[in-house]
Order: C-alpha cells, then sequence, then structure tokens
C-alpha cells in the first residue's frame, strides 16, 4: 500500500505544481496517472507546440513546461502511479481516504486533489464488430512501449500526427510497417508528412490510401486485417493493429464519486481553497468549475497553490502557517537538498 | 489626456501580466507607477535574487522575470506613466474613470484596475529637524537619476545593499563621495563590500564609521552635514545627502478612494472577478484581500486573468467571449506582429 499525505489524481502541470507547494509546506505527495508519463495534456496532445500565456514565458514548448516542472518539484520526490486510472474512493472513519486504481494498487492519504483534467484520455475506436475481442490481443489505441513491436508486422491507421510520427518511429523496429487512411492527404507537420514520404519511396512504410478497415481476423490473437481500397477488399497479414484516431477525455470514475458534477467538471468552493462538496476532497485545474472558470494552466496553477494552505491546515489543525516567501526562506527539499539566494555578509570595511 | 480601456495603477508583476490577458482580449492597456521603472518590488527591493514558485522555473532572479513579462507584454503596447503616483480617482456620469497623478496627469478609462502591491514606497528618513526643508535642495531618497550627481559631493548614509551599491556606482561619477554607517560592519553581497573595501583603500570612497548625522547645514540649498563620530562632531561640506535607510510601503491616496479596506489591503469579490465594493474598480496581486489570500506573484497572475474577463464583459456588454488557447489561436499583437503555433499541413502523400 502506499500512504501519502496528499494523493494527486492527474499529473498534468496543475497536479505536479502542487507537489511544490505542497513541499513548501512539509506535505509530501504521490500522484497516479492514467497515462504512461506525466504532463496531462501537454505531453499527450502538444508537446511541441508553443503556449504563450505562461507568465514570465513570452513562448515555451508544453514538452519543455512540463520538463521544468519536473524539475522544480524532483527535490520533493513525490512518488507516481503512471499507467492506472483512480477507480476506487473510500472515505475511512478518520477521515483519511483510500483511492484504489484499476489495477488493484491501493493508495491512502490524508487528502485528495483531483487534478484530473478533462479526465482520462479514452481512443476513439474504429466501429469494428469484433475489436473488443482482440484489444488485448493484437489491437492497441497507444504506443506504450515500441519495443513490444519489435520484429513485428503493424497496420497503423490514421492520417494525422501521431499515425505520422509512430509510422516513423516503428519504421525503424518492426519488421514491416503498413499505414492506411481513409484519405489521400495526410495532416501534420511538415517534417513529419515529408518523412513518410521518404520512407514510403524507399520501401520502408508501405502506404495504402484511400483505405478502411473493414474487418479484423484471427483466432486468439489478430493475424491479419481486411482492407477496402477504391472498392477492392485486401487482406494484409499483420501481428498488430494500431488505430490512432485521436483521443477524447472522459471524466470516468471520477463522475460516480458522489462528487457535485456540473458541465462534466467538479463544483468547487472557488472563494476559498477549491474543495469540493466532500471535505477533504479537491478539485484543482481543467477538472473544476467555478462562476468565472477558465480552463488555462495558469489558473491551475494558483488554485493548487490556495488548496495546498488548506490541505496544510487539514492535516495540521491548530497550527498557525506562516508565509515565507522562497526568496528569502529558501527552499528546503526532502532529499537533503537545499535552495538558497545568496546570503548577505555582515562585514567590517576598515 | 491619456485615454485606455484598462488603467492599471501599479507596474509590479500583477500589473504587467494583466496588460497581457487583457491584450488577448484586445483591450488597451496602460499603467501608472510611483517608481521610475517597472516591475514592483522585484526590480526596487530584490532583482538580483532568484524567486523559487514561479510555476515553470525551477530558479529566476526578480529582475529577469520583469525582463520576460516586458517582452511578452510588449506586443501589446502598454502606456506608462512612470515616476507618477495616482492619486485622485473621478467616477464619470457614464461609469468610466479618471485617475489624476500627483503631477496632474490626467488619465482617462473605462475600468480600473489596481495593482498596488503594498502602495508606494516611502523611504525611512533619518529624524533631523530641518529634513523636510532640504527634501528638494540637496536631500535625495532615491538616486533617480546619477547624472544628476555629476561633479559634485555627496553623502550617501546607510548600511545594506543600497548604500554600498550607490557609493560604487557613484564614486565614478561624483566628484567626492563620502559613505557613513552607524556601525562598523555593513550588511550586503560579499562582493558590493569588498568593492567598496578596495575603492576606499583605494581612495576614492571616504568611510567614516561608526558615524550618524547629526545635522544637516546650509541656506537654501545643503551646503554641509555634521555627523558624530566617537563623540566628535565633524563638518563636512557637501552639495547632497542622500539617506538609503530603507523603504516602507504606504496604501496613500487609494486609501481614501471609498473602497473596503481590511488589513491595509483592499477587500474584493474573489468568488467572482476581483472587483472591489466599486462597480469597475478591480483589485489584483498583493494589494488586495481575501478568506485565503496569498501574497504570492503567482496568485496575482491568476487574479489578472479573471479580472480581465470581467473589464472584458463590461465594456463589451453582451458579447459573447469564448476561450482561445494561445497555442490553437495565436497571438495578434497591437503592433502587427503574430505570434502561432507552426501550422499543420494537409498534404498528399504519392
Ligand atoms: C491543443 C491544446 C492547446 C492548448 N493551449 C493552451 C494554452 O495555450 N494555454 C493554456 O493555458 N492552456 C492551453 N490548453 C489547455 C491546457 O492544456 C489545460 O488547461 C491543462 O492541461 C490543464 O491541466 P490539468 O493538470 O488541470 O489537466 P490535464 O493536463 O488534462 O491533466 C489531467 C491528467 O489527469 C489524468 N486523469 C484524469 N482522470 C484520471 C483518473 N481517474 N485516474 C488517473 N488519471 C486520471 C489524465 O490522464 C491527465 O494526464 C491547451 C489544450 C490543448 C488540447
Ligand atoms: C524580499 C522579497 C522576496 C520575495 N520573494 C517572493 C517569492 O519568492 N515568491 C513570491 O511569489 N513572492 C515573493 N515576494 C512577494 C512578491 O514580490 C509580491 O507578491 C509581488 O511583488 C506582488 O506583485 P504586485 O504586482 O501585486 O505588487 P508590487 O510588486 O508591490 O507592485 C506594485 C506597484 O504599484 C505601485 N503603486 C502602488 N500604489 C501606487 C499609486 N497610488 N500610484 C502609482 N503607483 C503605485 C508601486 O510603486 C509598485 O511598483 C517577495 C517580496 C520581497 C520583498
Amino acid at each position: 500500500m502506499i500512504s501519502t499525505d496528499l494523493l494527486i489524481i492527474g499529473a498534468g502541470p496543475t497536479g505536479l505544481f502542487a507537489v511544490f507547494e505542497a513541499g513548501l509546506l512539509k506535505l509530501k505527495c504521490h500522484l497516479i496517472d492514467a497515462l504512461p508519463q506525466p504532463g496531462g495534456q501537454l505531453t499527450e496532445l502538444y508537446p511541441k507546440k508553443p503556449i504563450f500565456d505562461i507568465p514570465g514565458y513570452p513562448a515555451i514548448n508544453a514538452g519543455d513546461l512540463v520538463d521544468n516542472l519536473m524539475e522544480q518539484i524532483k527535490q520533493f520526490q513525490p512518488g507516481f502511479t503512471l499507467g492506472e486510472t483512480a477507480e476506487i474512493i473510500n472515505k475511512l472513519e478518520d477521515g483519511t481516504f483510500e483511492v484504489i486504481s484499476n489495477k488493484g494498487t491501493v493508495h491512502h492519504a490524508k487528502a485528495v486533489a483531483i487534478a484530473g483534467g478533462l479526465g482520462t484520455f479514452e481512443p476513439r475506436k474504429p466501429l469494428l464488430e469484433n475489436i473488443e475481442k482482440f484489444e488485448e490481443n493484437g489491437v492497441e489505441y497507444f504506443v506504450k512501449e515500441p519495443e513490444h513491436f519489435r520484429n513485428k508486422k503493424i497496420v497503423i491507421a490514421g492520417g494525422g500526427d501521431s499515425a505520422l510520427d509512430w509510422a516513423i518511429f516503428l519504421s525503424d523496429v518492426a519488421s514491416e510497417v503498413t499505414l492506411i487512411h481513409r484519405r489521400n492527404e495526410f495532416r501534420g507537420a511538415l517534417d513529419s508528412v515529408e518523412k513518410v514520404q521518404a520512407l514510403k519511396d524507399a520501401g520502408k512504410i508501405n502506404l495504402i490510401t484511400p483505405a478502411e478497415v473493414v474487418a479484423l481476423k484471427g483466432d486468439s490473437h489478430i493475424s491479419a486485417i481486411s482492407i477496402k481500397s477504391n472498392d477492392e477488399i485486401i487482406d494484409i497479414e499483420t501481428d498488430f493493429f494500431i488505430p490512432l484516431f485521436g483521443l477524447t477525455p472522459k471524466l470516468g470514475a471520477i463522475a460516480n464519486w458522489g462528487l457535485e458534477i456540473e458541465k462534466n467538471a467538479i463544483k468547487v468552493n472557488n472563494a476559498l481553497d477549491y474543495q469540493t462538496n466532500i471535505d477533504g476532497i479537491y478539485a484543482i485545474g481543467d477538472v473544476n468549475t467555478y462562476p468565472g472558470k477558465l480552463k488555462l494552466i495558469l489558473c491551475g496553477f494558483h488554485e493548487a497553490t490556495l488548496m495546498c494552505q488548506s490541505v496544510y491546515n487539514r492535516i495540521n489543525p491548530g497550527k498557525k502557517y506562516v508565509l515565507k516567501y522562497t526568496t528569502v526562506s529558501g527552499v528546503d527539499g526532502f532529499d537533503g537538498t537545499r535552495k538558497e539566494a545568496e546570503k548577505a555578509v555582515v562585514m567590517k570595511i576598515d
């Protein structure tokens, strides 16, 4: 069992920065995220795109912002449960919480902050009769571990950046890469489209357009797919079928935790501490709503900060906290490091 | 007369970032600040010190953060009235505002955001009978324009960074620099203390410690000061006396504008838009207060952002604003520049 002060559900920018503010208050954090890596929407949806409204950054790539946040919080040694979805929450008699993931991992915490963004990312699935049967048996909606496809035959479907980028990357890993798309045109970074063109010309990617998958074949594991291209049906032998048709976020299990939900988001007390209707459960970042709410990264940072103060008071009742400036007091990491401004000297001149 | 959409009183980090958020909403801003330069506390009090709790910056020097904010907002061409204090506010019949500075500059605006921090910085003054008489005549509490002291005799009093740094800088400008301090020990950056020691040894700074000023002499302009050092009274001829004993912030005139004040700060509606009790006047950053308020830079950023949305609705009644991501929609500057993410191409592969 994992035990912590503050359990944060969602490792997007809001959840990550909460670790920093909690750390300043000497609270330990653990994060759960359904994705295999931290960063939320920034890493999953637009890692290489610039953001222009992070205060103090005229422009910063989403992926770099996540890297910087990871660097900023590392001194507070957050724990991570990645690739698992928070499914069940139990409030225990002593007011603490137990959160259990879809894989059965049990987390125990004194307070819970939901920083779940728009929810977990669910892949858009092609409408194919028997697709669910193959979901652990050759159909993959995410590329989590490229090595999984080493020396295998794969078929990727899709016409956007993910399909292009993974086709490029896996052309060096898989024994055979087929890319199919229902149009002749791809939509993505110029660089990626050009690379796929070159790999196709070099015979490293087998491109079939316009084409649609119409059937999946195989016994226990997928062995071939049927595609329809220009009114012709073609069977392609393959070990894996990877449809990359985009992601849609779903609030998921959290929607059934007894929290007040409005417009697909969790209502919080924004006049005080971003607490939900359940005492000890907070909601910060894109996942919450209140009058005037803006789903922006910088808003999550502020919400996380006020939330941590409230968690501190909850965990340390009666203890008065005096705000300290990091510049003046420095930052003491849980790993023994200390960051501080250069001290002034007191020195005689003679 | 200066005319603008949103008049911002205070050009600290909060006021500066408000320009950016207003700009995204196509609102023009003008800022007034009592200090000669933007940046508020960061530039005036600790420009060379690192801040560790700006989200996405593991560490950034205060002065650099201000530079970055100035860079981020420059495309929205804010106007500045620097070195003037906002003294008088009048709400006009049409609901717009007129703000007049201590120097008589008139500003007209559709909404006003007070981002005044802890107030204007008032120098701590030495207790000397006739000091006020000399305040425009040889006694200076700030060094606003170093050239003012070119080839003059000056006496600086104080034992901290300002006294050290200005003594160093002006030793190259003034004809004679005397530094006096009531202790033998100075408190400041090691580097500064060592430089003063070296300049003293080289005869470029005349150092007298421990010493206190006991009288100012002169007719219409200061001509000499009397100091007491080791029970001896010494007269020193000088053109200027510059006591640098630190600054204390004072809310000043704003306190009399009919705003609800609590704990020396302006009460705002933090559940909605950081508006004060006067419709159309907002207060953001260190200058405001509400339950759970934290006087941190990152909090001012979020407050500024929600405030701007409210100002937008005020200025464009009935017009619905749809939140746009800067990454997706880009940023159109008022100077004709455009920032945007690289566009995806739609391209055939064949
Ligand atoms: C293309 C695009 C461009 C954007 N541009 C900008 C911009 O320019 N400026 C800006 O401020 N914002 C922008 N945004 C919005 C910004 O990305 C979000 O505001 C931000 O990601 C919210 O951060 P968060 O941490 O609250 O949530 P998210 O980033 O959504 O992270 C939430 C995380 O929680 C996880 N999660 C959810 N439920 C569970 C569960 N039950 N169990 C485990 N994990 C769970 C998810 O997997 C996810 O990783 C943009 C968004 C997109 C899509
Ligand atoms: C030594 C020190 C270290 C700090 N360290 C940190 C830290 O690590 N992290 C952090 O988040 N915060 C820190 N702070 C606090 C931080 O500096 C403030 O939160 C921040 O400056 C507030 O920004 P602001 O824009 O609201 O106000 P300010 O920076 O105070 O700016 C307000 C401006 O308004 C002007 N003004 C006021 N009244 C008037 C008027 N009537 N007319 C014209 N101009 C007016 C003032 O001249 C001033 O320039 C620190 C502060 C100090 C002093």
